[in-house]
């Protein structure tokens, strides 16, 4: 081993453009959509505990991780992750006395309210997790979906304590006959003179999602913040941060999906040019992706061209088997080595592959494989909103050495 | 199962005394040492970011977390994390260019500077460990030892990333012959007129220490802050905390123990009335300890009698196999619920049993065995400075049920 030059002659990683479609010529657009220089915007005041350097703040109901920011070890602090409301945050008064909220539970035998100190009595989970949007990724379609243009950091690993559901089911007498659906309510104050049906969000998920949900006070070791759902939130592993339902009040088990507007026609995967609606796809189930957090178009330089290529990889339902990395743009691939402690099959994990680039510009990209076999796709999957974007090469960046 | 009462009849878990010995007849020692109540002391300014209502403040340099917020969910936030320094922490100059920090690794083939952006081409792992102060337990020994009177606060279990030592003395051609020690060298600035020696923050650990050792620059997914060691600190999974140097400016390969007072003569095991020296053992590998985290007898109201006792068991250099719980001062024991993701030997874990507390006085104690099968002990192991205590009497709590 001499890998290490005893004189440090430098080269550097200059700024690229951000994305493999840079390379293709698509430079234009990525510039447009990349969001990498910091935004003018200011957190907003539920946020602002947060730590303003490491997020993009789109709007007071959308804010980003930064590439640059997730670093290596696994977990993804509270202050860096990613907040994305459907409504306007609840007042700070509904974490005032966490233990007294109160969740309706309908579709059991023995329907009723609990608090969260009744529900601290009936059991106790941990679940090491992928938090992310569905919207992840589209700021990568050349279609420019309205919606957030997300790039990868709409997105977090992270740690939740509560409950488990089926523990609170079995102690009202388990699922009462006819639910096939496990329904949630979030407890934010709807506008008024809307029909609550168009705006309260409300999602169901199957109900064999309820085997590994959790309703959720703890999170990564605090008490779940007001941003992130607290005081109580619903937690189904696998499945995007939508259906994991905030300020929980009701859980229902349901003969059908919510009719509300955010689950009957919202968060659909429609084809291009087509408005969501019942008959296609909601989003839930994630599935295998991952992306290179360094090195960056925007870093700064790197010691002699060797370069410790990292990243995280996760597979929604399942765990990573694998990670890949090219250098050329997916042309060629090296096996990647996983690193640090394995969280359990809904965590990401961190991959890492050192590499010797040379003078010039390099498409890095990374291709995870899943437990059950199934590869990243290079390609995403089109559709009308931006939904699920788990291309490996919307996700590849461009590096220059110097 | 039918656990859940329909009518909410409540008991109250009331406010106890501290520990087991209380019961014992020792109430007015526990009163004295256990720091329940708020500290006046203001956070110091080099730590002014983390949590106020998650700490005790006991002085500038020693900061210990509160039993109630450890929560269920593995990982120890770094804003209430404790912070024990040995020395005042270094100005906030030394984490504005991380990168260009420079360690000297002496003791190998090579002997050269490395800048950290250096080390970052070298290697990557992330462990997650338990990091404890030598100190932590010592309010409860009876002897009032002199140093800060942590109660169970000043351990966290955190995540660190950075690069195995062992890469970097691989890429400086391997320690040189005679190397039998890794020797860590703090970068504090010392207190002026004083010789060196008696006040440097440099410690010795055996060579085989090195195996799972990194040099870090993150810490819990951030680069690590300054009041816990920033821009590197040495980590040695399983080693007590003064170990972990922080700010490391020198790493040395060396045939013998520092003659740096803090390892000739402090954090030594020393017989109750005798001073440190050389022949005694030194404060290094930890053992198998636990304790329990909630209810605690300041813990307001519980459901019904119905509680999930839970806290964390580790192992020190081993993983732990199990965890027993009692509920009559360590007469009887259950078996408790192993809760969580499994982050590795060097990480706590979580347990829990769910249990129906009557009326009464109880006192709770949990007791692990790691992986090699020793079981934490009853008794504290008596020494003059307070260290190693593991004792699972010393740990337990009281609580009362009205």
């Amino acid at each position: 081993m001499n890998h290490l030059p005893t004189s440090p002659a430098r080269r550097s990683l200059l700024a690229g453009s951000a994305s493999a479609l840079a390379a293709a010529g698509l430079a234009g657009l990525h510039q447009g959509a990349s969001a990498q220089a910091p935004a003018a915007k200011p957190l907003p005041g539920y946020a602002g505990w947060k730590k303003a350097d490491a997020l993009i703040v789109h709007s007071s109901t959308t804010i980003e991780t930064r590439r640059g920011a997730f670093g290596t070890s696994v977990i993804t602090p509270s202050d860096q992750l990613y907040v994305r409301n459907n409504l306007p945050t609840p007042p700070e008064s509904i974490v005032a006395d966490r233990d007294a909220w109160q969740l309706q539970v309908e579709g059991v035998r023995q329907p009723r309210s609990l608090s969260v100190r009744e529900l601290k009595s009936l059991g106790l989970e941990t679940v090491a997790m992928v938090l992310q949007c569905s919207g992840n990724g589209r700021a990568f379609f050349p279609s420019k979906p309205s919606g957030t243009a997300w790039t990868v950091g709409a997105a977090g690993c992270v740690v939740w304590s509560g409950v488990p559901v089926r523990e609170v089911v079995k102690a009202l007498g388990g699922v009462a006959d006819g639910g096939l659906y496990m329904t949630g309510t979030g407890g934010e104050v709807l506008p008024a003179g809307l029909d609550p049906k168009s705006v309260i969000v409300e999602r169901s998920v199957p109900l064999s999602a309820m085997e590994d949900a959790l309703l959720a006070w703890e999170m990564n070791g605090e008490p779940v913040p007001l941003a992130h759902g607290g005081p109580l939130r619903l937690i189904v592993p696998g499945y995007t941060g939508v259906n994991n339902i905030k300020y929980i009040r009701q859980l229902a088990f349901t003969p059908r999906e919510s009719e509300a507007h955010i689950m009957s026609h919202g968060y659909r995967i429609s084809p291009p040019g087509s408005k969501g609606d019942p008959s296609q796809p909601s989003v839930q189930e994630m599935s295998v992706k991952s992306w290179i957090n360094s090195p960056l178009p925007e870093d700064g330089g790197q010691a002699a061209g060797l370069v410790q290529i990292h990243g995280v990889a996760f597979g929604g339902m399942d765990a990573v088997k694998g990670v890949e990395v090219s250098t050329d743009g997916g042309k060629s691939w090296q096996a990647a080595r996983l690193v640090g402690p394995d969280l359990g099959r809904y965590a990401w994990r961190q991959f890492v592959l050192q590499a010797r680039l040379p003078k010039g510009t390099h498409v890095l990209a990374s291709r995870a494989t899943d437990a059950r076999g199934r590869v990243q796709p290079e390609m995403r999957g089109e559709n009308q909103s931006g939904y699920n974007n788990t291309s490996w090469a919307d996700h590849a960046v461009t590096v220059t050495v110097a």
